[in-house]
């Protein structure tokens, strides 16, 4: 063990694997910490262009807040007769997915002490319109599937890297929200 | 059929609902410019921290462009050992989700010629952190469940505005995502 300790030593992807791992252990003593509730609150701007912002969450039982506050434009492009004045909707659940799948893919390379060099990633989900368009019942609104490439430079063989990318895929937040039935409750105020 | 059409003809929510009329019905009859690919890419930062791009997309049976690339920067907060550089992954299904359901909100509306004066959502997704920490194999990694609550200010009745929101629902890309399962494919290439 003494050869993997050095190793993680002189390995730094930017994780800090001991703070994660002391989570783990505090969170396991103390469940109830473990419950969190992310939150985005949105304005309709005009049209099909939404702002969204994200700032405050709560976890560790207690409110937390981003050291900012993040704002998002979502909006139709032109094709759909819109302005594009933002990201679709379903390209910002893209963006999520491969933001969770990278961040993962980090935090194992760095308890595995497998340096990486570049991980980059294309998503696609492909999607039929006539959907969403109503044209035919029998078309999901969602996407048909999705597909995520990674290019990862590490030092690592194919296999360790292909090993990293499985295990990021099973502890992702995002792939099991896309992957699994999640309910959603909408409710109308006022 | 006189009075709804000069209703809509004063109502404006900014969508060009004749524009999505006549989109259905051109691909009804060539389904094939039906087939959207939505698409992001991305590159790893550091540690947690990843930037994607959103600018290409497929559809109407040739590649398209939104007007200009954006970008969206995401990585985890200070409570989970990180640099808080951007939103978190799952606040950006959030987002999508927020931005989906309230443009859905307005395009109904204008069809249905009721003029809106302020949507606004507040989206919650609470999430037991020993999925993703690995404490509890029982525990799923992604959200428990989520919560939209639209607060809506219109020139309509609540069961209308509650109607509303239902039809967006119905036809929304995102809630279809997390509502239900997609296959997501992960490769590794190289």
């Amino acid at each position: 063990m003494e050869t993997n300790t050095a190793a993680i030593q002189t390995v730094d992807n930017g994780v800090n694997v001991e703070a994660l791992l002391g989570a783990r252990e505090a969170l396991t003593e103390a469940p109830a910490a473990a419950e969190f509730i992310w939150c985005a609150n949105s304005e309709w701007v005009n049209g099909t262009h939404t702002r969204a912002s994200v700032k405050g969450f709560h976890g560790l039982g207690e409110e937390q807040c981003h050291r900012t506050e993040f704002t998002f434009d979502s909006d139709h492009p032109e094709v759909f007769a819109s302005d594009d004045n933002g990201a679709t909707p379903v390209e910002y659940v893209l963006v999520g997915l491969a933001g969770c799948l990278t961040a993962g893919v980090a935090s194992v390379a760095q308890n595995r002490a497998i340096q990486l060099r570049r991980v980059s990633a294309t998503i696609e989900g492909s999607m039929d319109l006539q959907g969403i368009l109503g044209i035919d019942s029998d078309v999901r609104n969602g996407f048909d599937d999705v597909t995520v490439r990674f290019d990862i430079d590490a030092d690592a063989t194919r296999e360790e890297i292909e090993a990293l990318v499985a295990q990021s895929q099973k502890r992702s937040a995002v792939f099991d929200i896309i992957t699994n039935p999640t309910q959603v409750n909408v409710q109308v105020g006022g």
